[in-house]
């Protein structure tokens, strides 16, 4: 019966006190818990909707201040990367290389990723296309194993549902999770409303979609939180608030029990 | 903290013998676990996808059937409608009126259920049409509610995925619960994969959908079960096998627990 | 080559005056551009959204007055039907009965409508439902010809794209033509915006459509059209103004003979 | 009134000979017609399913290619474009920088492109992702726009429908086109079928969605051919034969001239 794990942190680095003050809380939270963590913050949103929007302090800077909260916490680390050139770089300091959903069909990518993994330590996390059958994201995984990394994950972000709107198949974790890899539930993006000046989402339906999720049997969560919401730079509609975090993940746990003695 | 309530049984009735042994299977499953269940048959399948396929015994010895399993049993009785014509009858045997998805925006259907149900007691369960969003459900919700019938309940069954495909929008369960009705998940029909010859299913989706409805805080389960699911004359490809419908609803009772202490 | 063929007319019964001066309109407009043209027209919107919105005058009065239409224009006639006991008298009047997309899953409406056709002569049109493929649509064409009726349209007006959306399916006209029968576009309801108080449209977006599908090979075109279309009582956001239904028809004709002419 | 152009030629370079072979077939259609296009080939597949599939030439020997067979023919060119780094040496070669639906929103790829057709000339198509509105487009014009580059095309390729499956929504050309920007259909990936081990098509469908497109108002039409389709290296299932091509071309012609007298 392996525990539930969870990927908790802001969305983008808003400077270097704030990543510090957000690494901490989640661990504290997870120490609370009892639960194994991984941060989370990006250092660039490569992206957005509009080119004015804030998109984070960039890659060297992303990375010296992620280290920090690394070290700092002693939790390991994750983030996104966007080119194959930025690969090795971010796998010296972080421990797993998200891929971002749009980019998740680009193979160099993929091998730049794998191959910084192998050489530098870590794993690789798929986002699934909103416009990918689950059944399909195998061929991601056979990418990065085909390139010699074997620790992959899968998440699941929501599927494209008419203009707008995103919807979950829940249907499909079990089909992610036959190929052999962790299967996370992206929360935060799941409830993302794309589309308008910018990306809207609805906050309310986090709770009973993470629960839903858990209780489907993924092995863990992925949810965006910050100390204020509203006035995020980035994602705002849809990450959580750092209060209500404990009370979310104790009821996930709790719902993890039932799960792991179903069998 | 209301318990989960549960909606059993075959999809048609085929035959009084196969009718009283399945209520019989339904009402010792529904005591031995300690939870309120509902006997569900079908007297007509009016939607086959080919005129040669089986349809039931029609109205008046279906209800007949329903009746004598009610009466063996004491489970309160559902079944579908699909002609205003039949409301009056059927509302005298049946305690739930189910109205089918595509039949959800027939006004008179809606108005003559609601009359059978005012004049003979019972409640109307309208299940969400595969082409309608959540919000949407509510005009179903004041047509009951403007023909003065207040026991209302909604059912989601999947939304149109692209073709020979449902979908379950879990966000959508809050929007459907928040018109002050009880939500229902309709586990076996949500698995459907519509179009081809015969509608096909995908049966092993059916627990960690039921499970994942239950954990986003549904007040009810729908599944069709069977003691043979792969003979079984219509939805076979869906239903569940009798023999496994007790741990599934133990799995179920236990989710319910924890989300009744959520809060 | 066969020329394109039109149904055009309003879309529900707003008194015998509005329905005669309409159908003196449509019969104007044909002759005027040589066109062979049904008249449409229903006597009850038996979906609205809401239970209090403007239905119609019913059976018995719609009947006569589409009686009457006919009778002074010499168009043939086509209306939409809702339970199988109407077929029979509907059949009397009007040439082609036309099956809502919502009902046309329900065999005994379409085997009563194949009856009916056959007694008292005229076709059946069955809407593809915005829930079904178009491979799928040949179970509704099979069980009218195993009803007996050979005289047998499909129309396409969309399918469910997300929720409020409908999206039409070029590559599905093709597919539905090969089940040997002549396939209708009906714009006025391609562009519905279902959801909502009321159903919404988009109007605009009838002729590019309607030019869309006849250069992809449709038989013929359905348009709603009206006096007044921002005061009709149903459907006004995406019926055309009678004014502006001779240059879109001018152009689809022109179209028309580009495709047949291509082979 | 505006002809209407075409971007015609293989999915990618299958070596030097192939691509001035096909360079030279295209240029003579185009001669023979009297139509303006523009050749498209790429040097990359860089999204193939799996990583052991082609992926085309590269970069340097990719341009010297394009480079000979623009000499050859004196057409302009298109190709894809997938990282920053490349932008620049591409539209030394290539008249039109043309950036995959899945990188439409990669802010850095966009303003490489603009910068890169600033300095040296040409114009940027971008591929709608089959996860953005038609809308929402008008944010990749913007970035564009945004950083100097004024010579913009947006192209439709198909929405995401359900898993495995394309839909064009032809309401949506007008709305791009709203944005100031002349309008592409891609007819060649719009009938493309996303999953299993390698992305299918239909290449039946691409005529009629072609002439759809054309009488629904769109300034160009985007057709992959290929001498040997069921032989292609990439993309065969939805590559056109050369020999189809001049047919189609010209039944295309005629629609734009009934759509140019439209108004």
């Amino acid at each position: 019966g392996r525990p539930l794990h969870f990927i908790l942190g802001p969305c983008v680095i808003e400077g270097e006190d704030f990543v510090l003050k957000a690494a901490d809380r989640v661990a504290s939270i997870a120490a609370d818990l009892g639960v194994p963590a991984v941060f989370k913050c990006s250092f660039d949103k490569a992206n957005r909707t509009s080119a004015s929007s804030f998109r984070g302090p960039g890659l060297d800077e992303g990375l010296r201040i992620m280290e920090k909260a690394g070290a700092a916490t002693g939790l390991p680390l994750t983030t996104d990367v966007h080119l194959p050139s930025q690969c090795d770089a971010v796998a010296q300091v972080i421990d797993v290389l998200q891929i971002p959903a749009f980019l998740a069909r680009q193979t160099d990518l993929l091998e730049a990723a794998a191959a910084a993994v192998l050489k530098h330590g870590g794993a690789v996390n798929v986002k699934k296309p909103q416009f990918v059958a689950p059944e399909d994201t195998r061929h991601a995984v056979e990418k990065l194993r085909g390139a010699g990394c074997d620790r992959v994950l899968l998440t699941e972000r929501g599927s494209a549902f008419g203009y707008g709107r995103l919807v979950n198949d829940f249907t499909g974790l079990a089909v992610m999770a036959s190929f052999g890899v962790p299967v996370v539930f992206d929360a935060t993006h799941s409830v993302q409303r794309p589309g308008g000046a910018t990306t809207g989402g609805n906050r309310a339906a986090v709770p009973p979609l993470a629960r839903a999720a858990v209780a489907a049997g993924v092995d863990a969560v992925f949810l965006e939180c910050h100390p204020d919401p509203d006035n995020a730079q980035s994602d705002g509609p849809n990450q959580v608030d750092f209060k209500d975090v404990p009370d979310l993940l104790r009821s996930l746990v709790r719902l993890r029990e039932v799960v792991l003695n179903l069998h």
